[in-house]
């Protein structure tokens, strides 16, 4: 262990999955997991996974200087506390939407403005496949949000290959788990109604919209669905490319994208009962599947791609960022291959 | 009960449902539920919510005379029997797909051909909502697909409105339960890699895509999706108006279209845990619930439905279209509420 | 419709069941559903299967006259109230535990004492199967605790026929959904801790213990534990009586005290993938399944029931309770079969 | 990696998780995987964690040598290839019921006899909770099975403290996953069947029975029911001390047997939303939980445990006895934590 790691705000749910990574990565060591909530209490009594850790929560006023700081608080914390963040820690992984967006004038649009500003230029958004070459030497990083991040996995290829120009229709159908709403959820979170739900949410104007088109320059029409699992977003993209596109040809598109990630697989058709991107496939793990099929009749390119939300899609994401910041083995810490048969993740 | 009916194909599972519902209706009286795997078994043995009930199976080649013939066999069974179906009885409703197109250039194209293509065109698509005219009079009754049923619950009003006029993309991504695939399943049915899933099936050229297209006239962007229910499909239709449209324009249109309909109920929006269509608010009842969210950024439409797919979207659809057929009450035999809470439906 | 019924607490999940039960009931007219948190909002914005009825919460202070109130609030809401109750209605038939046990020494053990210790000695315990006879003529009845109920029905014809005389060990090991922790349920209650658990509750001292006891005055070892459903329980007892006896006996004993009774089925072994009883195939009736086996090894009978914790444990046991009071058919209101295939209840 | 491993039956669940875990364990390398049906077919076509895997399955006729190979046929097959397989390797490790009870006659009284009864007394039973001083240079190794496990790591501490000394009626009420049915499982295991249930199966005489009694020497009463997992296996044990203990006692009991062991967690009461063992806490990982409670009105003790039965239960269990007869360290190749939250497991 050569670095030291703390997190902020560990009682949530990606709180907890960075206590996880970061207590059994080689090369950090948690020095400090904070919650107001629940200070002084183990780690263990809020994730049953970590009784085991011999951990307390401290309170959130008094942050110890690490080498990293990764924060999980809720949306509008980090921005209220990043001059404290960054006189604790070299390097700021934040895991909120508060340093994903470019502007001051997108924050105005998508969330309630924007308290920092000037540091929206300097913050890279996590996601190494994508921007790798500006991680290392960051000092704040922001990790993707879950469903952009499943999103942007499956499109990126095409708009890099010219299949798609920002000027198509762009339909982004995703379905995600419980985990997304976080803990403590009130009456909509539990279990007998939320139970077996397919149930539309921010139908129209999902502020995860920003990031994805923030990526790409363009429009996208997203809408998400709430299903039943826990942890899991499954995006299903439907395209419509302006040239005829074959299968063969998207092959060569995913793998010049994807061929060197280690974190991407795509797994589209052939035998077997998982023939597409299946979240339970990757559950725990911080890989994407990424899939596609051509719907000729229609002249569609139908894309799918699959996460686990608090990992790909949040606090894996974050410790691959901080992975490749730091010029640590892209791997590390993150190598649990997930299960098979697995139930809802 | 002032009429006899049967069930062909009872083991399965909308064949379960028509005895269910039959059962209990005020005006049919079930006079023979055939099974050739399960034959002098009790229904029960089988079908455990109908343990209470008095019948046996029977062999499906002695088919006793009645005054309406249920058939719930798998595809292309019916369409071998027909004219022993019909012999039997004066009125044949087939849950099958071996009736509900309108040619045999149809069958060719999207099956594999058509062993009776002369009555394809005396035989009606069930739907009241749209056929209710035909139905009286009817002597083949055929009840649509779950998938395509909940998609042309969604967008029929567009089209009749001329909110669309077919040249525009329309996508329709659907989610479903376990139960589509039938009983007995393999390996990919199983409980282990079931459980939990997101699976794309049949992402393009999905047969159902055949009955939608048949409704509008158009062509449709149809993938379905495999989730974690057992009753149950969703669809979320994404589309794309020439004209902008309001939402108070969208009640409009709804509102005239299914303000009279016993069994469409529109949900969108507004307060409560259950804001828009859900599938577990209708499980085990003959409704479908409809709503939309339009999106200006994206000049998009966004219209969910829900429907039970062995209910509205097969069993209950071909009950009501015999209750209309019939002259009967449209919800004779199609009273229950459904309840709540439920787990996955 | 020739009873006017009222629901308090109606915006609770039995009192949800309650007015949909009563507004299908032959019998009953519901003319009044109280709610205080939703007071003026339709029934349906939180009861989404009730969307259809027309029906608005009104505030519980103004109770109108009614033949049958229906009270479904938590413990020690109906004791405060009863006085007001009972000049409202003049039969009261309550679902919390204040009128199910016998005395105020009772209460003083196991709730927290009584506020109307007078009335324990005038109200009828509901289960029809043990108490039918006192039913007719009472005007205050106490509808019997699930768990309790589905121990107790599992039980009571051991202790009839003399196979338990109440001196042997009496293991009852419930699993129960997740509706029996009511709506709005905290963190625990939230989908993504409660999802797949096999959490034991209440280990030991649970206050459904004391409902159990009173009925066959002896001590039973009783254990709950939560699993993943909504609704059910179902009750495995382990008994060890002094004489060795046969399952042909135990045929006849279950026989002897259940072969007229029109909500309980004995499925004991068999064919067929539903061979014990199965909270699934009771879900949303007023059903109770009971089995057994014998475990001549151990000297052992092991009993299985299964019930819908909210209808047969709960509002359906009260509408029972309420047709036998008043010489109602017993099976009025309560003739749904069930679903199968269905998902966790 | 200093010892090569091969698995036979490696297309199975647990086949599958002994591939998991032996190709990210520090010491072993995986030179075969086997499976008939499978043969040539990459191991991530069946099981899509590992689509990262270059490895394809080979015909089982071909067994390479290997240090040791680790068997996950169904129960049969090991007696009559145990030859082959110890030919092969010098280690065998075999997750079947093959080898794990100590004579011909509990083969004939439990199952349909042995094939090679002279191997029986050879054989260790793995657990190395109990079983630690007799691994080191076994070269036939018996996993136990995942019910038997569940229950022996919860009593083992009552009978070695004296507080059961096997004369006391032992009631275990066990709750399991689906995957203990096995992969490719027929229509019971089908997901609309089986979702939801609280089934029980094999209600007597389950043949774990067997296991246990032959750790304790004496009688228990064995019940098991499949609920709505896919992995776990929780144990509730009912047992009836003769001299009354408190529940400090039995912390020292437990605390006194399981203090030191790196794979059993005493979870008992406490705050929290998890306070008793709870098999989605430990799902993925070798990790047992257990806890108690006193029930002073019934002068019983109930006793919790839970455990992945694929891991604990089996694989884990297997890779756990094969490090310790090896002189591993006891956690190679079995340190993931688990995952918060999760679904069901």
């Amino acid at each position: 262990m050569t670095h030291t790691a703390s997190v902020v705000g560990a009682s949530g749910f990606t709180g907890g999955e960075l206590v996880r990574l970061l207590s059994s990565h080689p090369e950090f060591e948690v020095t400090q997991a904070t919650s107001r909530e629940y200070a002084n209490r183990t780690v263990g009594s809020v994730h049953p996974n970590l009784r085991a850790l011999d951990l307390r929560f401290s309170e959130p006023d008094d942050l110890e200087p690490v080498d990293v700081l990764f924060a999980a608080t809720p949306h509008g914390v980090s921005m209220a506390h990043v001059d404290g963040f960054r006189e604790a820690a070299d390097l700021v992984v934040d895991l909120s939407a508060d340093f994903r967006l470019g502007s001051e004038e997108e924050y105005e649009k998508w969330y309630d403005g924007h308290d920092r500003p000037a540091l929206l230029e300097e913050s890279v958004y996590a996601l190494p496949e994508l921007h790798r070459e500006e991680l290392p030497g960051a000092n704040l990083i922001a990790a993707g949000g879950c469903n952009a991040t499943a999103a942007i996995v499956g499109l990126a290829p095409l708009f890099d290959a010219g299949v798609l120009d920002g000027s198509e229709h762009v339909v982004v159908d995703v379905k995600v788990g419980s985990s997304e709403g976080g803990a403590g959820g009130g009456n909509a979170s539990s279990h007998p109604e939320r139970s077996g739900v397919v149930r539309p949410y921010a139908p129209t104007g999902h502020r995860h919209e920003a990031e994805i088109e923030a990526e790409f320059g363009c429009s996208v029409s997203f809408s998400a669905h709430a299903v039943d699992m826990i942890r899991g977003a499954a995006a299903t993209c439907h395209v419509f490319p302006d040239e005829p596109v074959g299968k063969s040809d998207l092959w060569g598109v995913y793998r010049e994208s994807y061929e060197d990630e280690p974190f991407v697989r795509l797994v589209a058709g052939g035998s077997g009962v998982y023939r597409y991107p299946e979240p339970k496939a990757v559950a725990g793990t911080n890989d994407a599947e990424v899939g596609f099929e051509v719907d000729p009749r229609n002249e569609r390119v139908v894309v799918f791609s699959a996460i686990d939300n608090m990992m790909k899609g949040s606090a894996g994401q974050a410790v691959h960022a901080a992975n490749v910041a730091l010029g640590f083995d892209e791997r590390a810490g993150l190598d649990f291959q997930g299960l098979h048969p697995v139930g809802a993740p």
